[in-house]
């Protein structure tokens, strides 16, 4: 028997994904889950974006441009012209959604053994391409107690070694919710500049902005276009995760040189999918304004409903669709299998994404779940009432004593940020 | 400025792809170009298929199963079967084009370092994934004067190390054309039992033989369950390949598990190439069969026209769409660039593949070109007769000493093969 490879044997695997047999257990035996772990969004998809689909009127579905469709690159410009970013389609190279983007970007401005300055918890995924392209994540930590707040530029200024090549943010943040202020990125555009660092954004909640002050993208720094890259997607704005359609946008020639030869390894992004995402920007802004209304009902829902649960710990999300939570409990991966294997109320449990998989340090997050509030408001309300029922019973069967330890810090700092 | 990385400033160009600029400009000029240099089918995608599509009916395009769509790979089964290989649909793992199945199958059973004997030429963009897989590629020559055919068994133990993991096969063969004989098959069969080795082998263009055998693949070999991978794709056959759908077929469990494991940082492969590749399947054997032909009569054509070319030295493909040509002339590269740049014949010139690209041993290839026969057979004709005005000029233009140095070797093998 030929032995497999060990890179393999030891590749990350994704704290969302790996419940998943559970689950379909729990489904067999007839149980309905509420999906809280995966950040698929139930917005219906664009009818226009749809519509495309079903008007498609070609004879040969062949090989796109490496680049993607030039079409489809100029017309992005007009989308991120109304966010204030003024590009050239040149500047823009589409992606096999967001996940091709990071992946082509860390090759083509890393070499194997550099390292990548990241405020954690991040996106979990971060580390499967930290793997495949070699690179070190440097953790910057960030904390529940004030939001998963962006750290000063002075935590991610004494990480910087020889060998850092990038700062690498999500904003609005994935998992946390977090939305990062014009001040604060700024600075640390100032902190790349100096010393010569790139600074990588992944914007694709871009549009889920809950906050008074609109979004800021790192490409509106007029004085960062050799060090800013943003990695897209259309996956979350027009509920179209299925298309694998991205976006690499950056104004540095010598980024872009690398980024292509990398493309052209896989030929072309999906041509349908592109087609698709085409015709999204057809939609006009009412459908975005209604989504993101949606979402920000459904946050305050989440919200209201998690703060008044005796024991957990969660902030106002200001982004994204996403709340990271503490829950009064000592291993929230233990408890979010419990939720699948031996939990039910009245026939349904919820699926959440346990803490730790998005730290880089051992030990964070363990009591930590992510929760995406994908579901409609409803849907929300009594998955919350389960989670509710969940913990109670929880904490029952795994003595009280393990419950109060969890519980135990800043409890105060908590009741002062519900009021 | 921020330096980008250095694997990407030596990152692999491809031959096909990097004469790009000239043809372009070519283009601008008002020069008609006939491609010949890259394997983009003009047979239309079965209609069945696109007609799927335009009664694409769903409202959210979700993200699908990280493994791919269960109800295609279902299908797929049914496709295989009538190529006599028994699968289950679990053997089968979806990917984003043969790109990302050959990509994903290099990282689940080689580690950085490892070695992979290849026969050259081999489809250039091997390069790329050696490249970001960090795996060497050993290439076993195959030569011109017989078809490159496919080298005796010792040729590739004689190569075998203690970094050796696989072999990997193209068959039919890009960029060659060769088809590989059932009994040479099961020779490698033995040796990489034998020695514990993967056999890789993409048959991509399985459909596409022109021989009287049947033809055979290595998931035939009833006793290579735990050895065999192949890699494969809907963009040939089916004329799809913008789709972006691939496979990776495998019954041997660790390497399933850890292709999964890195399928599922990218998520899942593009949704609605996987809702066309599914109904490409609804197209029936005649789809099939009338390409085949239709192939089949363009290698007849490209090679009869070929072979009455004063110099040019060529075999009869049985396979894919490809031959592999060697030109009375020192430098291919030189010369697919200047039919680009320098010449037209009443505004037409061709675009063909230049051979060294293709090899790893330096110096191999020079003098060869890759020819695709997408075209059909009245455009082919005119291309061939365009090749040989083009030859002509080129000869008289670069000292008849050039040409008659690199037609010398081996011409009475040739005429032998003609006749």
């Amino acid at each position: 028997m030929p032995a497999v490879s060990q890179r393999g044997k030891t590749a990350y695997a994704s704290p969302i994904r790996k419940l998943e047999d559970a689950a379909q257990a729990a489904v067999e035996r007839g149980t309905r889950i509420y999906h809280l772990n995966i950040g698929q969004p139930d917005i219906p998809t664009p009818p226009e974006a749809l519509a495309a689909m079903r008007r498609l009127d070609l004879e040969v579905l062949a090989y796109g441009p490496a680049r993607g469709l030039t079409s489809y690159r100029k017309r992005l410009t007009d989308y991120y012209g109304r966010h204030r970013i003024a590009l050239d389609y040149t500047d823009i190279i589409v992606t096999t959604g967001a996940s091709e983007a990071i992946y082509l970007t860390l090759l083509s401005v890393c070499d194997p053994g550099d390292e990548v300055i990241v405020p954690e918890p991040f996106y979990a995924l971060y580390n499967g391409f930290a793997q495949t392209t070699g690179i070190r994540i440097v953790p910057v930590p960030t904390y529940l107690e004030d939001g998963f707040a962006l750290p000063d530029t002075p935590a991610f200024a004494e990480r910087i070694t020889p060998r850092t090549r990038a700062i690498l943010l999500c904003n609005p943040n994935n998992p946390t919710g977090c939305l990062y202020p014009e001040a604060k990125l700024r600075a640390l555009g100032a902190l790349v500049r100096t010393h010569d660092l790139f600074l990588l954004c992944d914007e694709v909640y871009r549009e889920f902005n809950y906050s008074d002050a609109p979004f800021f993208s790192i490409l509106q720094l007029p004085d960062l276009h050799a060090h800013a890259i943003v990695l897209d997607s259309i996956s979350k704005r027009y509920s179209s995760c299925g298309a694998r359609v991205g976006a690499v946008v950056c104004r540095n020639a010598a980024v872009l040189d690398n980024l292509v030869k990398f493309a052209r390894f896989r030929l072309c992004p999906p041509g349908l999918g592109q087609l698709l995402a085409e015709a999204t920007l057809d939609a006009g802004p009412a459908y975005l304004d209604a989504a993101v209304a949606e979402y920000r009902r459904r946050r305050d829902v989440l919200i209201d409903r998690l703060s008044r649960i005796s024991g957990v710990k969660c902030y106002v999300p200001e982004g994204a669709f996403y709340a990271f939570a503490a829950l009064p409990i000592a291993d929230a991966e233990a408890f979010c299998a419990w939720l699948l294997t031996d939990f039910s109320d009245n026939g349904e449990t919820v699926m959440l994404a346990p803490g730790a998989g998005f730290y880089a340090t051992p030990g964070r997050g363990i009591n930590e779940v992510r929760i995406a509030y994908v579901l409609n408001t409803r849907d929300l309300e009594r998955a919350m009432e389960i989670l509710e029922v969940a913990l109670r019973q929880y904490q029952e069967l795994y003595s009280r004593a393990t419950a109060l330890t969890a519980a135990a810090p800043d409890d105060e700092a908590l009741q002062a940020r519900k009021e």
